[in-house]
């Protein structure tokens, strides 16, 4: 038998990062928010900080750069803690896209042997399109390659030896966790963490990872469009150069009459100027994920996707539903997908008639992101009752399904 | 002989645009920020806005993106209406050095006869270096052409016939005003605008340019590194495809299941998700250019930077500065360099001793830019004047000259 409400409020009790939620602005206790793996909240102390960085553009004028220029490196540094990886491997530039792009390329450049570009049908779109774009330019192979049982992502037998290959760490669907080190050792991976950066450990050192890139928009709560992030092991970083060079990721950038030579580490993959309020809420997001910890953020997030299946198991199933996420946690990040073959019109209603904010991923699937920083056990109990209520009467029935899906 | 501080006062109180000084939040009056062209101010409305979106992620949080969404298109084309382009031809996303790269591959690609590809030693380093990361990856030939007399810009004679060429509208250095039209008729140029729009009227339809990119820090006021922006014309857009193909630019962004499909119209150069505070900041610095009036803002900066000349001329000339401008109002944008041996420690000393901000570029200028809608003319005045004094008394042999040189 679930957990009843009783219980989920015990667990909130005990939970030693509750107090984090006060950390954010919450400004409909009604409303239950389980799309901070689309959009996380607003931290309280990026709204102070921005406003103190619009002040100082006000104030100090062009005074203020000789400390904004090194925003990059030092939200790199901040960010590559939160990532396991070291000071100097990460730079927070551009959007995941661009970076993307960038890496891809520098990669084909320094191993010329590399002919076949490859990722899976499960990844996020942009991933993919950005790769048919390198394909079409370079004449190379792309292989988007199925996964037998998307439920389980990818798996190293399907990755195409040799290639550079593009993954997700966490499946945006399915939630699925990739076998980050197994799938590396088959091909030159590029890691996409936008996923699970934040709520699930990356280890990017420790697993011995060469290359990365992600958003901070999501679990990072950088806000809408914050920039994107790359990640360059130190031993790889010297090899490799961008093909969008740009004066910020010149040598000496003050030196103007000279021939572009690349920076010095991974500042080399910077473009242009970057973007400094933006910067300053990656900075204060990524600060507050690094003081709960990510191990501890890691295991309130399964705990609370643990009590989401459950209730699934108990009130769902018999109404249609089906799990669309791993079942082990283990193999799980941090969002839950819940298969019905009304998705779209339910998802509507949780949002129009029951205050519950999901996200729907095309066909099937209402998406319930677990933002371990400020969601409670409660929530998570109350969201998956209003959602049985709200089926169990047939209400999405009754929404207009017309409304464009803008995520 | 020159104008009296009264004079100037007296153009001041004449000046039709002198309420817009009041839009712009000023924290020290005795401040002469003549670096406008480098950072614009902050606009008051601008602090309010960023405020409300603010607020609006922390409230709303994914329910703001059906709004957000259409934050490049809308500022894209309030951006329009300063450059004289039209609604759907700029869009607003990424970096100038992003945009001038995705630009110039969509070109040499859509159009294989494009061999060379050009700009001369006097355009921004950063543009330089886009193309010589181009002209590497393609193995094109990239010519980088000295223009006879840098005071005058790039003629067109000195430019390859048929090329590929990027050209700054306004030179960074001597603020040389590029005959657009002539240039144009010569080759297919690209246009960087950063250093005139939103001070010098740029026509884009009027004088049949095709292409454009720039940044919006400048005149445009919207913040350190916000975004920068593309122009492609109407009749050019659908032949031209984008070389980083992100969901942002997909012709159906959310039926994720398909190869990608370049967006219609200008959306298509977009490619990840875009910065929401950045694109709110970039509007409400076109807005408040765009009431002002670009010709209004023309005629301002001429009568402005034909003052400081005529001091220069009078009291500077003297002291062994030599005009680095064109002294052609008409072949001038908005800044006005002011040539001596001496130019960095002049430039440290006007900033630590005379409450002076200009901007050093080298190897002998201080650059004065004249952002017309919050400059006076007594500003001008008093700038100079302290210029004046300080170098007669040679307080610029005082300052520590070791400073690092960042903008």
């Amino acid at each position: 038998m679930a957990l009843t409400r009783g219980d989920a409020m015990r667990l909130d009790n005990a939970d030693p990062l509750a107090d984090f939620r006060e950390r954010f602005v919450i400004a409909d206790e009604h409303k239950l928010y389980l799309d901070g793996n689309s959009l996380g909240r607003l931290p309280k102390a990026t709204r102070d900080r921005l406003h103190r960085v619009i002040d100082q553009w006000g104030d100090e004028l062009v005074s203020g750069w000789p400390e904004w220029i090194e925003a990059p490196a030092r939200t790199g540094d901040a960010l590559a803690e939160v990532l396991g990886a070291s000071a100097g491997e990460v730079l927070v530039t551009d959007s995941t896209t661009v970076n993307l792009y960038k890496l891809v390329n520098a990669l084909l450049d320094a191993d010329p042997a590399l002919r076949t570009i490859a990722t899976d049908t499960d990844n996020f779109p942009t991933d993919r399109y950005v790769l048919e774009g390198i394909a079409r330019a370079r004449g190379l192979e792309l292989q988007i390659f199925e996964n037998a049982d998307p439920l389980n992502g990818p798996q190293p037998d399907d990755v195409p030896e040799g290639a550079l290959v593009v993954l997700s760490h966490v499946g945006y669907r399915s939630g699925a966790l990739a076998d980050m080190a197994a799938l590396d050792a088959r091909a030159t991976v590029i890691w996409d963490l936008s996923h699970s950066a934040g709520a699930v450990p990356i280890d990017l050192n420790a697993r011995g990872l060469r290359y990365a890139v992600g958003c901070t928009y999501k679990y990072l709560n950088a806000g809408p469009g914050a920039a994107g992030y790359l990640y360059v092991a130190q031993a790889e970083q010297e090899r490799l150069r961008t093909p969008i060079q740009g004066w910020f990721g010149q040598d000496d950038q003050f030196a103007m009459e000279r021939p572009y030579a690349p920076a010095a580490g991974i500042a080399r993959f910077m473009a242009g100027t970057p973007p400094i309020l933006v910067l300053a809420a990656v900075e204060e997001g990524v600060r507050v994920t690094a003081e709960a910890g990510i191990e501890a953020l890691r295991a309130k997030s399964i705990a609370q996707s643990e009590l989401l299946i459950a209730l699934h198991d108990e009130w769902l199933a018999p109404l249609g539903f089906t799990l669309g996420s791993p079942r082990d946690p283990q193999r799980r990040g941090s969002h839950v997908s819940l298969n019905h073959p009304d998705a779209w019109p339910i998802c509507r209603a949780l949002i129009e008639r029951a205050d519950v904010i999901p996200d729907f991923r095309g066909p099937d699937s209402v998406r319930l992101g677990i933002a371990p920083l400020y969601t409670r056990f409660v929530d998570v109990w109350d969201a998956i009752d209003r959602l049985r209520d709200l089926v169990a009467r047939g209400v999405h029935r009754e929404v207009d399904q017309t409304r464009s899906r803008v995520t």
